[in-house]
């Protein structure tokens, strides 16, 4: 396959290449709060740590999974004390607050062993409706700075939706943003059966004023086109003539990525609602797929009727028709470096600089600027 | 979790790291009698080595599992004459006793490859109803070194049991002999539910003058206790105050442990039966577990007795609830090392220091002598 | 294990060891054509390729299955324009024929990358109702030189069947030219219950004058023998004096092996067919099996009692129950070197021998000549 090779330069992405199980510092949304109550504690595996996360009253908490004693998940343990875990082995007793081991049960009251012996506790906060978890040794940020603004605002209706997927969390994000696989990928789901999908566009990437998105603004939509030796492209299907309207399309801002893994594809006009996806690193190869589904209604009429939307038609046809082509390609892409690069790949390579200049954390000496990266 | 690690000096286990997949030099009881004449042969993979037992009339013989010629298992072969077995794939016929080849069939009576080759046979021995290996590479010691007088008493009487469960065999054996789980972990077991399990003790960790076990001598016993800012454990429950009795407690010699890795669990005395366990590697993750309930009783009615409490109570309540509780710690320890100990660890390191300074074998710098090792 | 390891000198086989996964430069019939054809495409792993073969009109076409953009299998795309075959993910479209990209659909028609990127592309042929994939990086050989000239003959009939079975291919292959397992290992299948399968026999392996086959020619047969303290095997069985017939011994040239995995078993005159298999490597693991029944018959009503034979009797006896016994040895030997020879495995050694000077490709200092390898 060598043959194969482009022979551009591409640049290095040193961030991006060491970031193969995540950016840790930065907040996620690991879980639903309302699952988490209602199992008062959750364990997983995320960005390569075993976690324990606990809910008792109205706080929620994260340990590190495994007691310091004998390795022993402190998830197999049980709650003797408030506001405590008691490890199911030999009674270590953690604060859940703190990860302090405040008593050692099985050695008695006055345990020498007190206060020398602790647990990583993880800072964990509640917004949305999902337990929130800062991963990062460094001092979390305030967790409105992980949040689009727009979903702390008090009529926003949010659903989400949790999946374990095969894949690196990368390739998740940049299918995510990238231009041009929805032309071919998107064109036969249920979602765009009355809809047009472009051939091809013209896309610049840009970014807010505050660094914060990335985003494509489009210059040219080719609906239909004819490529020599061909034929036209794609054919054409007579129950896509009646409305005419092409997806995936739009203004600027309309599908927008920031960091450390969050998309944010807002519907057109009259749909009402904006979708959004975090690709959260398991391990290499897996990733945490959360789809959020958001509307800003106050009347409990337009809930009710946005409810009805989300579970008959957003969950089944978008998020698992729709979004499961996605995570069919990010599973056969396995851990194999793409290799050959074409102008649409410009949102990849765009992200992977924004990644490379203006991740949180350790490294960042700036990619070398190619705007041009393929043929 | 470097936070963690334990600053006291922990001794360097030279030997007891180094048997991590067994000791060799011992007899092991890998299998009842019963069930190999049944089935005429066992194949087993046994501590990292693959082994075949055969029996035939009043012997048992067992070899290693695989044909010297193209390296097929012998298990996979046929009895073609008495005392020998014969390669199913080109019919190389081993001695049971000797594993000497006496015969290369398809290659004629007279083939020159006859006392040319040969495959390993183990010594083997009948005690107990229970099939002995020696998996050593040095001379065997008589196979009563290695079991406990008092099961070869004439009125002995034994149920063995088998699993195949996973772990390392020394997390399994330290967690027999372990002084304090018993107090958080079995507390819920069906086996103590009208008992009260103390919530610590001090224990000093003897041996007996021979030096063959090692055994817990309790100094105190203290049934409940108040631990500061979180309260009394364990909690009182009413149904357990009916006999007040305590349990895994007693006088000395209770519970002993011995090398290469059997415990041995006197039960109080109405209950006339001790409870023993052997915890024989297959590998580095797994190992043969086998409970071995005994009494003494020469009179029918009262072996009677005993066959019926052991299939209705002693097997499902103690060898697979209370039991079934040590192995699943034992499962999800995995292959971590514990990084941090406590005062009760000292039956864990008393007896490493035992294994470290009596088990046979070549090695055996004794380890540095620490006898508090936990803060 | 090491008493047993042979002291003879066994030559070393440079090449044979370098081609656990198999001999690249050869042709391989890797699919039935009317398989493809009711399917359009096949995927594959095979020789550590991934393969994706398709059908289109009368021709088959043979690429490797991953696109060179982002690495997703081209297996998974769709049909878009004739004679290419469109990546699912982003529509790079190749041509059947040369694996050259000609369309990237969603760059536009003028798409710079075009005729810059490539997916290799194997040589393919149809012969036999069978799909022959060229693997090799040399220019490749016309095909007929890898397929036995009597399967080109107009009125052969060939029945194939393929099986993914684990083992390296290396022993299967040995297996088949194997002189003596058929005596051990077959004696107890049905295909031979009517027939006396011969204790022992004295074989010399001889090569064919053009030097592409190599076939055993045996000098005696002992149906049974006597052996010293042992005594007479096989055992009688008085359903097999019916015949008294031998099977797998006959004249010359019965039982042949050629490069690169080809048996052939001649079945006795009156049968009126010929076996062949292939042995072709998936992974150093597994291989597909491929067996061959094949026949001489211009008559229709000749071919159709071939037919009913073929499913009713050669089907399930020859190739399920007694070619199942050989797979179950190849699985059994792993990864395993054999260590210990004897005079039969004359035909493994000259077959090894045969591949170290004769095999296509690069390499092939010849082994050392020694005729009797063992004791």
């Amino acid at each position: 396959m060598t043959d194969n090779v482009s022979s551009i330069a591409q640049p290095r992405w040193a961030r991006y290449e060491a970031a193969a199980v995540g950016l840790p510092e930065y907040w996620y949304p690991v879980a639903k709060l309302a699952a988490l109550r209602r199992k008062g504690r959750l364990a997983m595996h995320f960005m390569n740590l075993d976690i324990v996360l606990f809910a008792e009253d109205d706080k929620v908490y994260a340990l590190i999974d495994k007691c310091p004693h004998r390795g022993v998940p402190l998830s197999m343990g049980s709650r003797e004390f408030p506001k405590t875990i008691s490890c199911e082995y030999h009674g270590w007793t953690f604060s859940l607050e703190s990860g302090a081991l405040v008593a050692a049960l099985t050695d008695g009251p006055n345990s020498p062993v007190i206060g020398k012996a602790s647990v990583r506790s993880l800072p964990v906060e509640v917004r949305c409706g999902l337990v929130w978890v800062w991963t990062g040794q460094g001092k979390p940020v305030p967790v409105e700075d992980d949040i689009p603004a727009e979903l702390l605002a008090d009529d926003a209706r949010a659903y989400a939706h949790y999946r374990i997927v095969e894949g690196n969390w990368r390739y998740a994000c940049e299918n995510g943003f990238d231009e041009s696989h929805g032309k071919m990928l998107h064109r036969t789901s249920w979602w765009v059966f009355f809809r047009n999908v472009s051939a091809w566009n013209v896309t610049e990437i840009k970014s807010t004023d505050d660094k914060v998105w990335l985003y494509r603004s489009q210059h040219s939509v080719h609906v239909r086109d004819d490529y020599p030796q061909l034929g036209n492209w794609p054919p054409k299907k007579w129950w896509k003539k009646l409305g005419g309207r092409t997806t995936v399309q739009g203004p600027d801002h309309m599908i927008a990525v920031r960091l450390p893994c969050v998309l944010r594809v807002k519907q057109p006009g009259s749909a009402d609602w904006t979708h959004y996806e975090w690709y959260m690193p398991i391990d290499r190869n897996k990733y945490l797929y959360m789809t959020l589904a958001v509307t800003w209604r106050k009347s409990l009429w337009k809930r009710f009727m946005y409810w009805l939307r989300y579970y008959t038609y957003i969950l089944p046809v978008h998020h698992y028709d729709f979004n499961g082509q996605d995570l069919s390609m990010v599973r056969s892409m396995s851990d194999d470096p793409p290799v050959r690069a074409f102008r649409p790949d410009v949102s990849i390579f765009e992200w992977r600089r924004h990644l490379e200049e203006n991740a949180r954390g350790p490294g960042g000496a700036p990619a070398e600027r190619i705007r041009t990266v393929a043929a």
